[in-house]
């Protein structure tokens, strides 16, 4: 089968990139060429899968459609403007995340009214899509009401997803991912940062700031959980899951304090200690409207499956970051 | 104040605008000047009140900004691609309903960064924009799930006028309006089309097909109970709204046979027998996935009235249709 990957050169599309070519395979199909796009062209790790690096802007007119000339099998669309630059610039938000996507599946749709063609589609939404104030747990028939531009893009996302699949044009699935902990690499001004800072940093010895109270409740995948969730909605039966083609991911619901306990128990009271307490008004505001836990049913039903607590989310980080 | 009207020709439309040039004022507001567009140049009724009518297609580049030029301190945005025609005619649908809508708002927010132009506008969205399987009674949190392009690119246009309230671009409040009945004047092939068909033809003596079974239920408002919502939109207070612009509104939960007895109690007996029962599968089918009633405490606690009853539905159609 042939791979598209767009968003390749991000955190996640590395990661998967990469056990896919380990793998060589995806739900036992042979992998035999990847196409990896970004805007800036993602590196070809080594591998006898012959692999081809685009760089790709999805919101200029014409590249979705050469990036499908090819006929990939499946599509794997992770690329979006994040969050905080989705808000700080309107129109370029609006321009990637919504043109860019609603390009691609509009591509997909022109080759398969040309020859049938109808792709495996796997679109990385985001718990964004949903907006405070919501009760304790979110289940899964909860509306969408997102607090951002960037929620509303990817909550738009779904439902384009949805009705180009309803129609047949593609064979979509949505993923709303949890938010991604241990992140690696350095610190970033994103609002939710802190929650991977006052684990990575401490484990290599150095001070992470905390700027909300430990009782703060939120919702985590690990990076190697967003990866099995990518591949498994690129290999599930779509059947059971109807119209309705997007799927809140399993994830492990912690507080701060959580956090805190699983890395006094991976690294001890001296990391624990460098974690420095500055309460900032503007980042608890944000995360106050942040969802803290989820009921993922439907995912779990179909196969999803998180990581088992935050102590593993620890020990994946240690394990695939720090050897 | 400056009212435009978007979609001015259609059966609300044409009564809205007959209502707001009869009142000559809106929310206690004196109406100074009207615009009223459509596709096809809409009809000015005669009125001491200054009326421009154009024919306007919002899916072609620049005719928004001709629209919002005149800076309208309230703006009615009815103008869409009914279900059927989206359904049959995909890239129409998102042509009109989607671009168009975006066009709108986005022609809004051109003109509030210039000079911070914020108008009320009010988006009529659908009951269209949920989907089969839901509880008896759908409440003001279940999630969208369309099952037709026309519901998707409503439910799209409900996250815009969110977002772009949120960032005070305008000042927006969306109707989900329910099935309209009696919808007056000749039958047409709209699937819902018998839900007005057999009170609508039977009060005028002529013979009206059944095709689904009488235990079907439905969710109902009258004409003039649309442009009241309409009217309440546009002058409520925003601010009890937060981010959760759009409302499901009231209505009116009726099965096909107590529409039935409501007619027999305006008309009798005879009416009643005009009624041919001629069950079709396909129209059965589309009205399986349509929802039943809903429980709009949002609406009604802002103030949003429905028709009392079935029979009020047919005692307005009796008055402001047959005299």
């Amino acid at each position: 089968m042939k791979i598209l990957v767009i968003g390749a050169a991000g955190m996640i599309g590395r990661k998967l990139v990469k056990r896919i070519l380990a793998d060589e395979a995806v739900g036992g199909r042979q992998v035999t060429a990847m196409t990896l796009a970004d805007v800036v062209t993602p590196s070809a790790p080594a591998s006898a899968i012959p692999i081809d690096t685009v760089a790709a802007d999805l919101s200029h007119a014409g590249v979705a459609e050469s990036l499908v000339a090819g006929r990939p099998d499946l599509i794997f669309h992770l690329a979006a403007i994040v969050s905080g630059e989705a808000e700080a610039d309107f129109d370029k938000g609006y321009a990637i995340n919504l043109d860019g996507t609603r390009y691609l599946f509009e591509a997909v749709r022109q080759a398969h009214l040309v020859d049938g063609y109808t792709p495996r589609l796997v679109f990385t939404s985001s718990i964004a899509v949903f907006g405070a104030p919501f009760p304790a747990e979110i289940g899964d028939e909860f509306h969408l009401t997102p607090l951002t531009s960037y929620g509303t893009q990817k909550a738009i996302g779904e439902l384009l997803l949805a009705d180009y699949s309803r129609r047949g044009f593609l064979d979509g699935v949505g993923i709303r991912l949890p938010t991604i902990a241990i992140r690696p690499g350095k610190p970033n001004k994103a609002a939710s940062g802190f929650f991977s800072g006052i684990v990575r940093e401490p484990l290599v010895g150095v001070e992470a700031m905390l700027p909300v109270a430990d009782t703060v409740r939120h919702w985590f995948a690990s990076p190697r959980a967003a990866v099995g969730f990518l591949l498994h909605a690129a290999t599930i039966d779509t059947a059971p899951l109807g119209a309705r083609r997007s799927l809140t991911m399993p994830g492990v619901a912690a507080t701060v304090a959580e956090e805190i306990e699983a890395l006094r128990r991976a690294a001890g009271d001296r990391a624990v200690a460098l974690i420095r307490r500055e309460p900032d008004e503007t980042i608890a505001r944000i995360v106050a409207g942040w969802p803290q836990a989820f009921a993922a049913d439907r995912a779990v039903a179909l196969g999803f499956t998180a990581d088992k607590d935050f102590d593993e989310i620890v020990s994946i980080h240690i394990a695939d970051e720090l050897g």
